[in-house]
């Protein structure tokens, strides 16, 4: 039924499909959805808080006994800019004025912090058959204790040179995510100097480079791109906007409308939703925030964050990727279904 | 051989695979080699004078019977903004000195005029089986005119949006160029909103959109990409970089040390070189020049060339793609025969 098995084999799953991890998109029901239909449900807990985290993997323990993902976030902690607070209420006051808003008065404290010992702590407790991590990895130390404890790790590379230090560090697949890929780029080396590489020259160099299996990742929404991934050397996907309008996901209008207005060219890659390069729907106000130095990652939704409440129907963060309009319909189970089945009929038409 | 003759039958060649016009890199000599080897060979013409094209086209002619393209670009003719010639001597003054060259003196005059009268005479008189076009297509009168005499038309789109506007006013076939392209992206709806699609995320949506057969273009240079490309609904792929080393090639050496140190990392689209968006190989120099606000293409060429001849060992204005790296090498030949063997191959590996 496909072509390479090195992943399922890996993760011990039947499709080798991972639903990306999304934070605040995801759901327990979500992720167990998924892999109960054969696929990798994947849960974004990078925002979680640690008591929240602990009720959500119970949640999906009770849904699901398949194999699940968890993810975090592997960030650097942030400073502010000295001048940063001033300078950004001061860029941003005739928005707050527009949507009626309070400015954020204080200055921010980070809403969520990297992966550490906390959270360790749970998935060692738990340990899921797999974690990911996004923006890196974290310390050698955490990353032997989930190995020792049998998690498999993920985690996203956006170069070869990525790739590279990835597997270098205890990786046991690398997810190479395109530029065409919704929501944060997982770049992490060189973060000042994006060499902004798409899916389809990433995928075989990447293969070239490392050993490990190669998950192909960013503008797969369909079967077909599940068919050229395989192509291409992967061994397996991961795709996320075909799933954010699922009914088991969060319920986000912002996704509801940006699936429905979604096209090749509605999203541009931005730092102005959280500090980080994501790509989200296009708005008027993305590129007017061009022009704005953004706080760091993830100080930045301080100050966006009370404008996204107040002008849902802007559209104005929705994340999603360049392939949104390919996405099959229906609940989780259904899409993966029809991705399975598509991709088997794309390999299909190359006989 | 191929899971999709439209293509083949389309242009009347063996390999659904056309080397890509490269103004200024392409020779008769490749174009024929290519041809010759069952590829559709294609000329860069945007740039000849009239007589040389008439002698080119005699010398294609004298090499091979087989289907051959001849490409021109359908750019607006530039306008230069007042005080543009000032400023940009300003700005580049540093970079003369350094490079012992002296700047320009005189205004700029358009190096090349976009597709017109004189062409079309000498297409009219020796009708190519194909002629493709970069930034749109010429007027409707023009071609109806190569239509008439037989001339099968391709051009390239960036979006779906310029997909469909070229399908309307008659291409027989659409270059899907993805984000990974070296050269000049053929963006020209809104170029001054690049969109930037991944060719991973442009193929299908394209194949969706328009009931011609869809070439993939931009990151291919080995088989396993042709077979993505196949997969992802494309009846054929065009690819540039994989030749531009190939000893029928006019010999640069900026291209041969690119080549080299091609990685999928290299490179960075920039308007520095000729005022349009181009993927060049990524130096210091295209860094520094982010900050030029550019003279109108192709005026720019007026002002950067100075400094290739002098320079060229910074390898500044070389255009390549994100997959130079899985470029074959040996004679254009050779190469067309690799990359028809490795689809091959990659074909089975779906199996």
């Amino acid at each position: 039924m496909w072509p390479d098995l090195r992943l399922c084999d890996l993760l011990g799953i039947e499709h080798p499909i991972i639903q990306a991890p999304m934070a605040g998109t995801t759901t327990p029901a979500l992720v167990a959805a998924v892999s109960n239909a054969g696929g990798l449900g994947s849960h974004g807990c990078a925002t979680l808080p640690v008591d929240v985290l602990e009720d959500h993997v119970a949640q999906i323990a009770q849904a699901t006994n398949r194999p699940v993902n968890l993810n975090f976030f592997c960030h650097a902690p942030p400073v502010h800019g000295p001048g940063d607070h001033a300078r950004l209420l001061d860029a941003l006051a005739p928005q707050y004025a527009a949507a009626g808003v309070a400015p954020p008065e204080a200055m921010p404290v980070p809403g969520f912090e990297p992966f550490g010992a906390a959270a360790l702590e749970v998935l060692l407790r738990h340990p899921p058959k797999v974690a990911s991590f996004h923006f890196g990895l974290p310390d050698a130390d955490a990353v032997a204790a989930l190995k020792a404890a049998g998690v498999t790790i993920l985690s996203s590379a956006t170069t070869v040179a990525e790739a590279v230090w990835l597997e270098a560090r205890g990786a046991d697949a690398i997810i190479a995510q395109g530029w065409e890929a919704g929501g944060h780029r997982g770049v992490f080396l060189d973060l000042a100097n994006d060499p902004q590489v798409g899916l389809f020259a990433l995928v075989p160099q990447v293969v070239r480079a490392v050993s490990v299996p190669v998950i192909a990742a960013g503008g797969i929404a369909d079967g077909a791109g599940i068919a050229a991934a395989f192509a291409l050397g992967a061994a397996g996907v991961q795709i996320g906007t075909a799933f954010i309008t699922a009914p088991e996901a969060a319920p986000k209008p912002l996704h509801a409308a940006a699936s429905a207005l979604g096209r090749d060219d509605s999203t541009r890659i931005s730092r102005a939703v959280s500090g980080r390069p994501a790509r989200a729907h296009r708005t008027d106000w993305l590129d007017g925030m061009a022009g704005v130095t953004p706080a760091a990652f993830p100080l930045m939704y301080h100050y966006v964050g009370p404008l996204i409440g107040a002008d849902a129907e802007t559209h104005q963060f929705s994340l999603y990727g360049q392939a949104a309009a390919l996405a099959p319909e229906g609940r989780a189970a259904d899409r993966l279904a029809a991705l399975v089945a598509d991709a088997q009929a794309a390999f299909g038409r190359l006989r």
